[in-house]
């Protein structure tokens, strides 16, 4: 069977993700940034799960761009909203974006694959119950695609490698349905910004989190402050 | 004056690439990676040219990626071939080919720039006197600026960051007359992918080099092995 790199953030979706590669048959490498994020439980999260799912593999890649990125999800001098930042800039994309973040995992993901002879690469990437952030769109998906297909070795040779989105118009609802069918280990996700000891259910993240749980009808195993 | 990140590995072409964009005026921060390169010295010569050309600020980037890279420029295993390889496969790639490379650069520094505000990426591909690799190609520079335009806050605020070539079209004869001009301190770069105390003049990077020295009728300053 053939590889497939799947991006595990530790999150509800990106495990669902890993858990909707594995039933597609694919020998799964799970791949992890560690990039200065202020919810660095999200790790813990990411390897919990990578264990339970039985991943072939788990490369946790350290990435010393912290203080180099203006993000509040990153830096200490910039608060992490409730909610949805009212602070959004001209083309509303909150605080918590992290420039350029999906294009940086994807290009090393990429770069892996391509050494390993990966043909596949997952990326939880929601257009539909999202922050708004601009590189989680498939406008943007296919132009990376695009960058493979011309930019690379396997392009080249007439077999580039493949971006997957499975849950890219999915509403968080749906996606909680799948997590519950595919008996992914939701009690072992992190999805919140902020990294407590539980989750704050304020942020942006935690409420897309709480809408989704509530829509599909199914009680969120984790712990929030309010609890 | 408005700010460009330069890409700097310390070779011939990124460095005249850096004094270009201080003749156009920006202020320049040059970016360097070391991930796992054989041939390491480059960076030295990096920070030597960063600090002689006088840039605002150098930031060198560790990528710990060096053992997962198949690439005969990261691996012990396999060797730097003399001029082009002849394991070229079909799309006849040299084996000195760093998977996703240029991907991954530019992606770092497109995260970097847009956290700093910076309007330009400076990136030293050529299409002419090249290794063959396909992340030099006016192809791959357009499908990535693309995916900037669409997929970072900058795009999406109608102002992305652009992604500035000037040596794509150029031969490095032309190459070496414009780091003459320039007076760039061609003693400083280092282009060999082996990392001796001299360039060995065999491997394919040497030989373009030399190449476009002879053709520019310059003497290149720095000591090959065959000396």
């Amino acid at each position: 069977m053939s590889e497939a790199i799947v991006l595990l953030s530790g999150g509800l979706d990106s495990a669902t993700l890993l858990a909707m590669a594995k039933e597609k048959g694919y020998d799964v490498v799970a791949l992890t940034f560690d990039y200065g994020q202020k919810h660095k439980r999200e790790l813990d999260s990411a390897r919990k799960i990578a264990k339970q799912l039985k991943v072939n593999e788990h490369i946790v890649i350290p990435l010393d761009l912290g203080k180099l990125l203006r993000s509040s999800l990153t830096q200490k001098s910039l608060a992490i909203p409730d909610g949805r930042s009212e602070e959004d800039g001209p083309a509303g994309i909150p605080s918590t974006y992290v420039p350029a973040r999906n294009i940086v995992f994807l290009s090393i993901a990429t770069s892996i694959a391509e050494s390993r002879g990966a043909e596949r690469i997952f990326i939880g990437v929601n257009a539909v119950d999202f922050s708004g952030y601009p590189d989680c769109t498939p406008y943007f998906i296919a132009a990376f695609q695009r960058a493979i297909n011309v930019g690379t070795k396997s392009g080249k040779e007439g077999r580039p490698i493949r971006l997957e989105t499975p849950l890219i118009h999915l509403s968080k609802a749906q996606i909680v349905g799948k997590a519950v069918r595919l008996e992914v280990p939701i009690e072992l996700t992190w999805s919140c910004y902020r990294g407590g000891k539980k989750a704050c259910g304020k942020c942006d993240s935690c409420h897309l989190r709480l809408k989704g749980f509530a829509q599909a009808g199914v009680k969120d195993p984790i712990e929030y402050e309010a609890d």
